[in-house]
């Protein structure tokens, strides 16, 4: 068990629930476009949400964010430890560095005090592409990650300040789930971790997924941020679809449904669509299964909740709770099955 | 090392390249359909492509799609031992089989019979959905998997026949990488494994990718199926994309590039996609990199063989194999960046 920190009221480590952060790609100078975002991905259920603070102005503008945020505003600090106490002063729940960027041990006494005066936790985020040059060189892209991430956090605990969480982010897949590995596996190893893999290109939901993923199926891992090069609403859905396909999260409607084959006695895609849509506002756990045909149908629709297996003749046999309760017309399917759904979730 | 099978040229397992499959969604017994969408899997980088055969119709038609097919193909059988005879005897590079479901060890011994005539391999396929009822209550759905699979490959072996891979797909993510992980540590494992999170939903692809990835990253696997509800050949493109994200595969360009946020200097998303798909034709194993700003920019350019790093004036910076090169206007980035590219492969 790690620490627990907390960011305005949001705890991670420590047996927490993992969260889903995401990050505004709006001006955080305008603090009006970044606030409309913020809202927008906490209404998709973003619990965490981190701005870039690159100048004084954005620092600024916190102020009149993090006062109006519907939740905790994590402030992004590179280079100026100045920003990060701004950053801190003006309302920041939580206070990102990059470790080594910040200076001297005297800049970063001054971070420390200011995180510390308003109870605010830091996170060290070391990322694959800002690991000094001399460190890399020596000891290769995942140790120099590693031991880049350690020093900081030393440093920031020889000043007295242990309020701390790491994040270590490469661009590949394998590097980052091997340098979190050995995180973990290091001797003391005391903090929560923030796991993302950065720089995903095109296929970030592909790399993300199969790399936190594999993290979080092995117990690692306290707050994720799925990158993408993509709307920021996009990365907070795909993080909550990921913390659920890995057991970590339940609640809501969880559609089965068959990869297509020649098989299929219904269309599943659209129908499997439909039904999720139609059920998207439950947000008691509740597995719904829309299968195409009698071969896996009925064994994955057994174990649902409620759902159907198709036939190959317009018509779909629907079970509940275990059992076959009767044949349904393919047209009836969708209004069958919500139906079926919503007087399961007030039975219980 | 597992022993290595071969599927109608393509080696599965015993350290074989690990190989992409697909299914297709048409009905097998329109052979001219089936055709043509195999035809569109090959060319979408498809190794391996499967079919169902659910009736004798099916069976004949395979004659005619498995002797003008460009890549082998395996027929799918769950229930009747005779349409996996005539499978094999119309040119199946494969048979799948669903343990249990084929019958007495009679007609296995039919099935092997006609398969070891053919010099062609058997996969067998469990599935969480089918495996018997008996067995899930006594065992849980990991242990009743894991046994269903063994005892038909026991089976198999015992009347003569060793060309066998396995499947242990469940429609959970933690379910499929937990019962994978069990088989490739039973005592005396050793066979190939088909990797495939099944009945995926409509998040099939954060699924797959986390629980068929998190298994390649542990080096478990030889061939794999992203099942998707959606077109085979999206299936096609994510497995190639989860195989590159994990190391498996090497080769073509990889755009590395910037989740959004406030601090880019230039229009990163598409810029990525017009760099990617200006380059998509070439072969050679290439690292592209479309960074925003100069926060990780030039970090993860300078590990990139070509990439640009944005400013804030409309402008970019330029490197190639580690060093700063020159300065770029935003909008000769893709045409410069392609250059550069073509460039650095003719140099190779």
């Amino acid at each position: 068990m790690t620490n627990q920190i907390n960011a305005g009221g949001v705890p991670i480590g420590g047996g927490a629930p993992v969260t889903v952060q995401s990050m505004c790609d709006t001006d955080t100078r305008d603090a009006g476009a970044t606030l409309a975002q913020i809202r927008a991905l906490s209404d998709a259920g973003c619990e965490l949400v981190r701005v870039a603070v690159p100048d004084e102005d954005a620092a600024a503008a916190l102020k009149v964010i993090t006062g109006a945020s519907p939740i905790p505003v994590v402030a992004d600090i590179h280079f100026d430890y100045k920003l990060a106490v701004a950053a801190a002063q003006n309302g920041a729940a939580k206070v990102r560095v990059n470790p080594g960027n910040i200076g001297s041990r005297e800049k970063v006494r001054e971070v420390v005090k200011a995180c510390a005066d308003r109870g605010i936790p830091i996170r060290v985020g070391v990322n694959g592409g800002s690991v000094k040059r001399e460190l890399l060189a020596k000891l290769g892209l995942r140790e120099a990650m590693l031991r880049s991430g350690l020093e900081q956090a030393e440093t920031l605990e020889e000043l007295g300040f242990g309020d701390i969480c790491l994040s270590f982010k490469a661009s590949g897949t394998a590097d980052t789930v091997a340098v979190n590995r050995m995180a973990v596996s290091s001797p003391g190893w005391r903090w929560p971790l923030h796991l993302g893999v950065t720089e995903t290109g095109t296929n970030g939901l592909i790399k993300s997924a199969a790399g936190i993923g594999a993290l979080l199926l092995d117990g690692i891992g306290d707050t994720i941020r799925v990158s993408l090069t993509a709307p920021p609403t996009d990365e907070v859905a795909a993080g909550i679809a990921l913390l659920k396909a890995v057991g970590k999260r339940k609640g809501g409607v969880e559609i089965i449904s068959c990869p297509t084959c020649a098989r299929r006695g219904i269309d599943v895609v659209s129908l499997a669509r439909e039904v999720e849509a139609e059920l998207s506002d439950i947000q008691a756990p509740l597995k719904v299964a829309v299968m195409g045909c009698a071969v896996n149908g009925p064994g994955e629709a057994r174990e649902a909740d409620v759902g159907v297996a198709g036939g190959l003749d317009g018509f779909a046999v629907l079970f509940r709770s275990g059992e076959a309760v009767r044949k349904v017309r393919e047209r009836d399917i969708v209004h069958v099955l919500a139906g079926e759904a919503r007087t399961l979730v007030k039975e219980r």
